[in-house]
C-alpha cells in the first residue's frame, strides 16, 4: 500500500477527498428531503408508498404531483448533472498535479457555488442568483477539463 | 505501472473494484429493462421509436405514460441518486486504507440493500421494504463518507 | 508524488482521461443546450425564471413543457444513465493493465457512439440509428466490466 499512502500524503488529493465528499454528501441531502417532504404533505410516486401514512383512506389521491417536490426533486437532478461531471474530472484533474492554491481555489468555488445553488432553488431565490451559481460550477469543472486536456492528451 | 499492479494487489481495491462494478451493472441493466417494457408494451416516450414496433397505424397514440414504464424509470432514477455516490465515496475511501473485513462489511451491505431495493420497487413489495433497503444503502455511503471525512481533512 | 506522474506516464491511463473528459464535456453541453432552448422558447419549470426574460406579461403561461425541451433532457438522462458507468468502469479497466491498442478500441467506439447518439436524438433521426448507437456503448461498458471481474475479483 506503499503508494497508496503516498497519494493520500498528497495535499492536493486530500483537498479534493475532501471537498468531493462534501459536496457528494450535499447531493445526498435531498434524498432524505424528498422523503420528507413526501410524508409531510402526503404526496407520493408510487400507490404502497401510501401505507406509510395511513391504512385506510383515499390512498389514490396522495399518487400525485406537488410542485415543492418536484422543486426538490429538479435541484437534486441539476446536482446530478453538476456535482458528478466535477468528481470526475476532478479525480483526473488532481493526478495532473497542478499547485494546491489552485486546486483549492477551483474546488472551494465549486462547494461554495453548489450550496448557494441548492439554497436559491429551494427557497426560489429571484433569479439570475440560481443561474449565477449554475454558471460558476460549471465554469470551475469546465476549467479543470480545460487543465486535464492540455496537460497529457491521448486521442 | 509498478503503482498500478500494486493497486490491483491490494485486496481492499480489489474487493472494491468487485462490488463497485456488480452494483454498476445493476444500475445499467435498468435500460434494456425500460426499452423491453416499452417494447412490448408499445408505449414510447418518442415518436420516431414507435417505427420499433410498427410502420402503419395509431403512432401518436403509443407517446403516452405507462405506469409500468415510470415505476422501472423510477427505479433507475433512484439508481443514479444512490450507487453513484456509493461507487465515488467508496474510490476515496479504498483509498484510506480500511480494515479488509471492515470494507467488505460496507461493500456487500450496499450491495445486498440495492439488489433488494430493486426487487421491492420493480414489484412493488409492500413498504416499508424498499424504504428500509435504501436507508440501509444511504448508512452505508454516510459510514465511508464519515470515515473519509476522519482520516485526513484538508478545508 | 511519484505515483500520480507514473500513473499519468501510463499511455492507457492518458487515453482513458482523455476520452472521459471529452465524454463528460459532451454530457454537460446539455445543460446550456436546454438553457438556451428554454430562453428562446419560452418555456421554463421554476416561476422565477420567467423574470429571465420578461417582467411583466403572463408568467405563469412560462411555466409549462415544451416537446423540444423534454427531448433535450431525456437525452441528458440517457447521458447520465450511461456515460457515468463508462468512466467508473474505464477507471477501473484502466487499472486492470489492458493492452493499449484494445483499450483505446474500447474508449474510441465508446466516444463516437455517444456522439451519434446526441445527434440522433436531438434531430430525431429515424430509428434504429440512436437504439444502435445506445447498444454500441453498453456493449463497450459490459466489456470492459467483464475484463475488471474476470482479471481480479475478490467477494
Amino acid at each position: 500500500m506503499a503508494e497508496v499512502v503516498h497519494m493520500i500524503d498528497n495535499e492536493v488529493f486530500l483537498a479534493f477527498s475532501t471537498y468531493a465528499t462534501i459536496v457528494i454528501l450535499k447531493m445526498m441531502l435531498m434524498s432524505p428531503m424528498t422523503s420528507y417532504l413526501r410524508l409531510t404533505k402526503k404526496v407520493f410516486a408510487n400507490l404502497e408508498d401510501t401505507t406509510l401514512v395511513t391504512s385506510t383512506e383515499d390512498k389514490k389521491k396522495m399518487v400525485r404531483v406537488d410542485p415543492d417536490v418536484e422543486r426538490v426533486r429538479r435541484c437534486h437532478q441539476n446536482d446530478l448533472e453538476n456535482i458528478i461531471p466535477f468528481v470526475l474530472i476532478g479525480l483526473l484533474y488532481t493526478l495532473t498535479g497542478p499547485d494546491l492554491s489552485i486546486a483549492l481555489l477551483h474546488f472551494r468555488a465549486f462547494v461554495c457555488s453548489r450550496l448557494f445553488h441548492t439554497v436559491s432553488y429551494v427557497l426560489a431565490l429571484p433569479q439570475p442568483s440560481r443561474a449565477l451559481s449554475w454558471m460558476v460550477g460549471m465554469a470551475v469543472t469546465i476549467s479543470m477539463a480545460y487543465r486535464v486536456l492540455t496537460t497529457a492528451v491521448y486521442l
